[in-house]
Formats: structure tokens, C-alpha cells, sequence
């Protein structure tokens, strides 16, 4: 009989060979007994697997019965990262039950090509590579009548979680003027990170590129629409990297076919896109196809996440590395599921 | 009869109205009489203006006789920032006349697209846009398989001048362990950067991303070769910002072509390059036609650093500004004249 | 009748005189009705306060019954900052009533002293004050044979808390290696702020200064005992900026006394301290009278924190700037109660 | 007969031994023949030493004819760092011949000095470890009255050396805003370092701790005089690291006495001071004994900057670790000779 604490595997839609490096795997089998199952039949294990799991990696569908029965459960690693109101929060709250997901290790990763799609729209390389295979570029300073700086420019972010954060530490090189609007953050908390609170609006007019790291919300669906665009400066940039739903996504292309911004994005209103979406060839709009985060390295930290706090949790502690789900803000996320890794 | 001290001002290839803001150039001609001539007249002006001028703008050139005329010259302006050796340096240096170059304002937007460059070859997003566009596109990690990220990996930066800085600079937020080789630095002026000093081979062999942005000298023509690239990591990135003339360029499209390493260029063998030219085409290559620099806000910067050095030199100090020309180095430096801006 | 949220306001040891500025205190006035009275009292208030009460400022005694009144309780505001088991916190918990602590506002304030303690321990600069006082000074060198650098020096902290981080914050200007002993913190979460994690003998051993800021907990009383200092190195200097309980403090005395290494204390087994306490006089060890925290601009940031986070549960949000009390560790935690600010 | 290059060595008062750490002393006798003798003999060794040398170690006296027959000297390495004229400095420049000073490797020790200093001001911890040893401390937040942080607050440097730029960087983690006043500096330079360009007035007036860190010159002796620290803020405090000479020093000790301001002092009028000076017993003066610079690593890295300096003019490049002089500002420096190390 083992000794191990249990823990039920059901990650999908990713998998234990996903989001483990192979050292990392071999961890988590010497140090916990893993058994793994499908997530529509966690709620149907037997009692007894039930009533020893310490841990569930996965957000399987739980009802109240399957949740009295997780009588040695401390904590559901959701590896997907997005909460879905698929088991009775408020029972899992009361008994002290850690949900906690692992999505901030997309952080870096977007934040990296997130500044890299800024200089894009700064120096506009990616057009002057096309015009170079074509025998067409300009030379020196013939091609950079539009080319600007970003240091010491005027810096917006709207959301400051994991990817604001790992946005904002990317530009401290920058030595520019970084402003944020976050109604999630206090005023003080921003200005410890050396970054000044403002309104959206704010941000908006003030900045020659604004990011958009806002997750999605019950409150801000389609918040940054035609008024938005149109009250940012004239040739500034827009670059969208946490969810279609925010942007009212056909303003954002007027404004930029009407040439008063440029812009870039990893999402779009639907994934994968229609053939014939206007985006895929409107000039001044760099386009990534939901390819920000999904990098192999940012996998396998999920699960180093997984296995240092249930080092912690193992020794009576409370999680640290995975993001924990809060009984206040579980039933306003709105993001959609992920389909694809 | 004037009191201001007086300017000779021959800037070719630049013009003042490059290099001055409208209100730096206001600023010049309310401290300064300013005598415009073409670099080819100044030698030829009269003993008068010769005699009277503290400061030239440009890089005219000078025989003795017409150097023993400037009598009142403390400093030389050479906006065109490469050194040619058309002038006594001997008897400038002797007389202690200041000869001062003015590149170290590109240092800052060839930085920036350095770093854009290397961020599109660590995530293909130039590709990914050019694949969009054709509706072609892969989702999510499917179209991530070269992907990775400079955070956290390992740089190597080949020159460290005030362009290295820059680019070390703007690295700051990456985490990155940075090693530099660069003959002309001591080790302990790079250890105080916070970079690790290392020989070239190491540099190459050991790094994920390999920045070159070292000044063409005349005992560097060339150095980075067939062995230097098959000597670096599999699937590493080579980026040259500064001189084509350091590298063999063939040895770096066949290193590229053979799928060893991937390669970003600002600079080329002959500028502007043949239609016919087999870079144009080569995958794994992003190609920039000498863009980096010539952004109006750096030459509008040189215009403030004579300014600023101006006013230290009337108060009888030296300059600090722009970069002086050594007795020692002046005779080694091997860059091709400005074309264009 | 008022439409303002009720907040009960028990803050003793404190008060609201101590922790709010006139401006904050206006503000909470505003946006609050504030019942006050005296801790003990708050469990006995009429049905309707305790019904009413969105916020309890202060840690008062409750009971089971009374907490069972508190419906609409979101969150009580622990000023005093070390918690007391004095009310059912696992009903509390269950609930999702959060209780949070305002002690990071101490964290600035002691770093600072901290360093410099640190300061004086490298350069003996009190002790020189003394002896130029007396015309013994000894110039220059001549009184630098025991004077270190901290810059480029070997650090270690233990615990790595909000005052942990806030020491090594101020340490970024001196490019000190920092290695950090925590137990309740992941490595990856240290690596994450520039320190290298380390158990507690090598922190020991290794370091040429050693900082305690780690929290007394159930588990770490007199925990720094005779081995740990005959394990540092000779001369290396000694902090104590947290509690007096986690080291055996005989010990720390006979170390310095033994001229094997120096020491400062801003906390002692008693306080005050008997007068006849052999620590008044003992070279090599600098005391300070639990001063380190108690600055009035640190109990006015109590006040701004309370503030910021009450709007943020205003708005159904959960609290950011206070720290929360955990179920796994609140009844771990050991701290002495506050006799006096 | 010898292949190595010559060095004549008389770096009185400071010694080889001093300079130079076992390892450096070993390296410099394996590169150079090493010529030792007394600074006065060097103008009168014989005609072949003085023709073979390619470095003087050390500040001899030297006349037209020595330096005449000098004719290989390619840098004069002035370890004692103030530069007297006692050598024909015009031939000298003239001939190109560098002559560099090694005093910024007593910029890190004076910083850490000047931070303990202010730190101390702030708190008063020298102040209060006396009390303690009398059994009259006051403990907690009674013994805080005038207890203020650097952190968050406002702070002058008077000189932006490489003094005031170790400062700075010391200064990183304080968040503090930064106020530079130094004439010799452009604007431009001292905001790419993140500090303000200020005159002297905003520095004093608006600046809760102001720290002296400028060069005496011929310019600047006594100019920080009674309306100097008239003007400052009440309770501010003055630290005063780098000469005497340029502060009025009895102004200075009034504007303690009268409980205006509060002070540290490196630096005297007279080193060392007569046993009755009332500077002695001030209270509100903290007094250290020209001991900010004077540590053993700091002579040791003198000789690490001459042995990379040596090894880049061997190269035939100018030296890049020390400091030089400049045919400008040589005759206008006006500190005293060292009299000890």
C-alpha cells in the first residue's frame, strides 16, 4: 500500500506530458501516487479514490456529492487556467479548498512578442522585409518617415496582472513614461511598480502605444470601442494580446484602415478565422494567430508551478506560484474555453 | 561688429536642418555667428574667418596651412560621425583642438530595432503576419515549433560601445546572462555593466542570440567567418547592426541556408544592393536596408549634443557630449562615408 | 438614516489618530459611518451594529455567537498586525471573512534601518563618532583596519517577507550576491527577485552579512543558536531586525564577545531591557531600542492601506494592499502582542 | 637585456606595496621592468632610464629637459590622484602623453560612507546606541520624534562625479527623487542617469538630505556659505564627503547649532583637527575621520586600474580605466596633497 499522497491526473486539454518536462514527471511520480482518468469521470471515481486525493490536476466537472466525497482534497490545480463555473464554488471556498491556475506562466512569452510587435509597429520591419524581397525597399533614413522610438515615449497598459507586470519589467530598459488603468489594482500598488494609475481615457489619449492585457470580464466586454480608438493620437499603436472580447474588434479595424492608428493582435473574434476576414490583409495591422503564449517552455512551467506548491501544500502552507481563484471575482472571469494548446 | 564667437558650418552630407530642431536651431544662431560654405570651401575661406572661428560643424577637409589660419579652433564638429583622414590630425591633436564625432545618437534606435529584429527571429512573427495574410496561418503551438524566448537565455554582444550599451541597456529587463567581447574594453568596465567579458569564440559558441555591433577597424575586416558560424548553437541567431564589412557575408548566407543558424541584417556588402542578390529571397534571413539609425529624432539629437558642447567649450571645459577622436585610434577606424542620412 | 457602509473601529494598541492622516481620516469619515469603541466591547454591541458592520478596524475578541451576529462582515482589518487566536477563525475562514494584517507598512522603515546598521557595522562609524567626540579619532586609514565594502560583498538574508524583499530592494545599488533562507518560499519565486534560495548553514557560512527578518513562528524559536554563529565567517556582521525570539541570544552576546563577529539588534529577549544587561555595553554590538519600525509616516501608511482596500471590497473585490491571514498559518504564527507604537 | 617596457616607480605617498594586491604586484614585475626611486629623483635619472620608460608610476616633479628626454613615456599614472603643477602639463599634453589619476576607486567607499551617514542622520542610530549604553533609551516610537525615511523622499548631490554617480546608483533602490547640481556636466547627461539638473539653489532649498560630493576647484571654495544652509529645509540634513574647502565651515556648524539643520562631515578644515575644535561636541553633527576612501580595496584597486590601463596603451589604445587629465581643467583643480593614505 502506498504511502504517497494520491493525486487525480485529468489536465485536459493538456497533458501531463505537455506541461512536465520529463525531469519534472519523474517528480511527480516518486512523490505522489498520480492516477489518471478522463475529467467527466473524475465526479464518478470510486469513494475510496476520492476520499484520498489530496490534489486534482484538471477542472473536471464536480457536483456536491463527488465534492463531499474529496474529503483529503487541499487544492485543484485548473492547468487550463480559465474558470469555468463547473463545480459549487462556494462549498469548495467554504471547506478551504485552493483552486489555483497556472496561466501566468504565458506572461513572459506574451510580453516578449508583445514588445516585439511594438518595435514591429515602430519601425515597421515587417513591411520593409516584404518591400526588400521585392527588390522595392527604401534606404536609410527614405524609409523611416514613420519610424519612432519607444524609449522615452508615453506607454499605456490596460490590465496589470502577470502579463501587465511581465510587460511593464521588459520596458524598464525603456526609460519611458508608463501609464496603467487596472480598476482591479489600487493607485498605490502601481506606483510601487514604478508605473503612474490613470483612467482609461487617460491612457488612452496620452500614449504612442497602448497594450491591452486586460483579461476578459463580465464588466469590460467590447469597453475599448470607435470613442477609444478615435481619441488616441494619430499614428500611435494599438496592440491587443489578452482577448478578443474586449475590443469592439471592427472599430479597431476602421480606425486603423482609416489610417489614424496602427495596430497588432494575437486574438480575433473567432479562432481560427475566416478566409476572407478583412484583418488578414488591412495594411498597418500586424496579425499573430493566437501564438503569443503557446511556447513549449511556457508548458513545462506549469507544471514546475504544480509541483512547487504542492511541495508547499504538502508541509501544511498555502499555495504561492499558481494564481489562486477568488470566491469574489470566480463568477465575473469570462474567458472562453481553450480548444487547442 | 559681433560679439558671438563664430561657427563654420559644413556639415555635409548632413544639413543644419537635419541636425537642428527649430528651436535648437534658434538656440545656435542667437549664441553663435554661424558661416555656411561647402566642405570643400573652408580650407579656401579668408584668413579673417579662419582666423576668427572657434568651432567647425562638419568634416572639411584641411591642409596645414589652413589649420595654422584657425587660430581661435577648439573643437571640430564631425556630425557625419565617421572619421575620414583628411586633415593633419597630428598638429589637430598637438594643438589640443577637440575633433568629436556625433554617432552615438543612432546608438539608441539601432538598439531598438536590434532587439525588435532579434525578438522576430526568436517567434517568426514576420513569417507568421506574411502566412496570415495568405490565410495560411497556424494557431497557437502548432505554429510555435522554433519558438523561444530571450528571456532568460543566453546573448552575446560583439563590441561594446556606446551602441553595446544601449542594446545592454535595453536588455535589462530580460534577465538574460549577457557576455560581451569587445579587444578594447577592459574586463572590469564590462563586469561593471553587469555583462560577463569573454573571448569571441565563447561569445559564439555559447549564445542563443549573438548581436554584432562592433565599428569596422582595420584589423577586423572580416573576423566572423565559416568557423565563426558553424561554431554557433543550432538554430542560434546571428544579428549585424553595425558594419557588413566585419562579417564574411557569404559564410552567413550558407550558415543560414543550411538551416544551422537564423540571421537578421541591418547592413550589406554593397548598399543599395543588387536586385539580383540571393539574400533577398533567403529564408531564415530578416532583412533591414540600413534603416536602423537614421531616425530624424537622432539626428535632431546631434544638433543638441553640439549644443551642449558648445556651451561647456565657451566656459573653457572640455566636452562630454559627443565622443572624441583619439591620437591612438584615429588612423584604425575603417568605416565607408555617408552616402545618405 | 445613513446610507454608509458601518465600520467598527476597535484599533487598539493603535488608534485611528496613529494610523490616519488628516486627509485619510476625513476620507474614511466621508465615505464611512465609523462606530468606535473599546475592543473588548465589540462583542457585546447592540444586534443591529454587528449586523450592519461591513469592517471591523482592530483585532477584538469574538466568540462564536457574536460572529454569527457579523452578517454582513467582509473584513477585519488587523492594525495591531500580529494576530491573536482570539476569535473562531475557522468559522471566519468558512465564511470568507478576510482578515488582514497592515504590518508591510513596517517593512520600508526597518530595511532602512536595517542597511544602516549594516553600514555602521562595515565602517564602525558610531564608534568613530565616540571617539572623535573624545580627540581619539584616528584619520584616514589609520582607522580603517577593520573597514569593508558592502558592494560586491556576500549577503544572506533569512526570511524573505515584505521586509525581506523591501532590504533587498534597498541592497539593488550595491550588486551584492544575495542568497536568501526561506522555507515557506518557493525557490523559483526567489530566483524570480535576483536572489540565489540557500539553506540556512550555507546562508550562514557564506555571507559577510547576515540579515534576520524572518517572522517567529511555532517552529523557528531560538532557531539561530551557538552553531549557527561559530559557522560565520570571522568578522562577518549579524542583523537582527525581526524578533528577538528565533535567535539564542546568550549565544549571539558570547559570538561578539569572542571578537568572532559583530553584531546589531533592533529587538531584545526583554523590552525594555534590564539595566544591567550585558548587551548595554558590549563591543562590537550595535543596539537599537525596537526603533526600527515605529515611524509615524509607517502607521500613516496603515491608514491609506485600510482605505485602499476597503474600496476595493466596496466594489465585491477582493483586498490587495494588506496581507491576508491564511488558514494554514494562522495559528503557526507567534509574535509577541504590541505593548506599545 | 631586458624585452619588457619600463616603468619608473615613485607613487609617493603611496607605496607599490599599498597599490598593488600579491597577485597585481606579480603580474606588473612579469610585463614591465619595474625602475624604483624617490619621486625627486626622477627628473635626474640617467639618460637611457628616462629614454626607455613607457610609464611613470607615481606624480615626480618633472622640467622641460627631464620630460625632453622622456621620449618613450606614453602615460603618467598619478596614484596619489590630485594633481599638483609640477610639470610642464602644456609639452606634456602636447606631446599626447596621458596622464590619468586613479581617484575613482574611492568613489564606492565613500558612497557607502555617505549613505550610512544619511541614514544615520535620518535615524539617529549612533545617537541612540549611546543612550542605550546609559541604560536612557527610548524605546519604540517614543525614540522616533525626528525619525524620517530616504526612501520616497528628496535628495540633493552637489557634484556628479564619479562620486555622485556611485552615490546615485547606491541610491537605486530608494525611489527617491534626485536632484544633481553640477556645472561641469551637460543636462542631457545628468537625466540619462535618472537624476534632475538643478542650480544649486532648488538642490539646498528643496532637498530633505543633500549630500557634497564636488571637487574643490579653483571656483568653488566657500560657496556653500550661511544662506547656503539658511535656505535649507528645516531639519534637513547636509553631508559633506568630498573637501572641506568648498564649505563655509563655521556657517556650517551654526546652522547645526542653531538646530536648523543636522550634519555629517568626512572632511575638516584642518586634518587633524586641534583637540578644543567645537566641532568636536556638536550636537547634531556626526564626525568621521577622513575615512570615507582610505580601505585597503580601494588602494588594491589602483593597481588593478594601472596594470588594464598599461595593458590597453601596450595595445597602442588610450587608457580607458583611469581618470584623465584634461589640458583644460588641470590648473583649475585645487585640492591638497594626500599627507597620508
Amino acid at each position: 500500500m502506498s504511502e504517497k499522497p494520491l493525486v487525480i491526473s485529468a489536465p485536459e486539454p493538456r497533458s501531463l506530458d505537455l506541461i512536465f518536462s520529463d525531469d519534472a514527471r519523474t517528480a511527480l511520480h516518486e512523490r505522489y501516487d498520480i492516477f489518471e482518468c478522463e475529467a467527466h469521470e473524475v465526479a464518478t471515481l470510486s469513494d475510496h479514490v476520492l476520499g484520498e486525493a489530496r490534489y486534482i490536476i484538471g477542472q473536471p466537472p464536480l457536483d456536491g456529492a463527488a465534492l463531499a466525497k474529496l474529503k483529503s482534497l487541499r487544492c485543484i490545480f485548473n492547468v487550463e487556467s480559465n474558470l469555468f463555473l463547473n463545480m459549487p464554488y462556494d462549498e469548495v471556498f467554504r471547506r478551504g479548498i485552493h483552486v489555483v491556475t497556472t496561466g501566468a506562466v504565458f506572461a513572459e512569452p506574451v510580453a516578449e512578442l508583445g514588445l516585439g510587435l511594438a518595435l514591429d509597429l515602430a519601425r515597421s520591419f515587417t513591411d520593409a522585409d516584404l518591400l526588400f524581397r521585392e527588390g522595392k525597399e527604401l534606404w536609410g533614413g527614405d524609409g523611416n518617415g514613420s519610424a519612432r522610438l519607444l524609449s522615452g515615449s508615453e506607454i499605456g497598459i490596460i490590465g496589470f496582472g502577470d502579463l501587465g507586470r511581465a510587460l511593464n519589467r521588459l520596458l524598464s530598459g525603456f526609460r519611458a513614461k508608463v501609464r496603467v488603468f487596472d480598476p482591479w489594482q489600487p493607485a498605490s500598488t502601481l506606483r510601487d511598480q514604478g508605473v503612474e494609475p490613470a483612467n482609461v481615457e487617460t491612457v488612452l489619449s496620452q500614449s504612442d502605444t497602448v497594450f491591452v492585457v486586460a483579461s476578459a470580464t463580465s464588466e469590460n466586454q467590447g469597453f475599448l470601442g470607435r470613442e477609444s480608438f478615435a481619441s488616441m493620437r494619430k499614428g500611435a499603436a494599438f496592440i491587443l494580446l489578452s482577448r478578443a472580447g474586449v475590443v469592439d474588434f471592427e472599430a479597431l479595424m476602421d480606425a486603423v484602415r482609416a489610417g489614424h492608428i496602427v495596430a497588432a493582435s494575437d486574438v480575433f473574434p473567432e479562432e481560427p478565422l475566416a478566409l476572407d476576414h478583412p484583418v488578414r490583409t488591412l495594411p498597418g495591422f500586424l496579425r499573430s494567430a493566437h501564438r503569443a503564449g503557446a511556447l513549449d517552455i511556457a508548458f513545462k512551467r506549469m507544471g514546475d508551478m504544480v509541483l512547487e506548491d504542492m511541495a508547499l501544500l504538502d508541509q501544511g502552507l498555502p499555495p504561492l506560484k499558481a494564481k489562486r481563484a477568488e470566491r469574489e471575482t470566480v463568477s465575473r472571469m469570462r474567458s472562453k474555453p481553450v480548444t487547442r494548446n
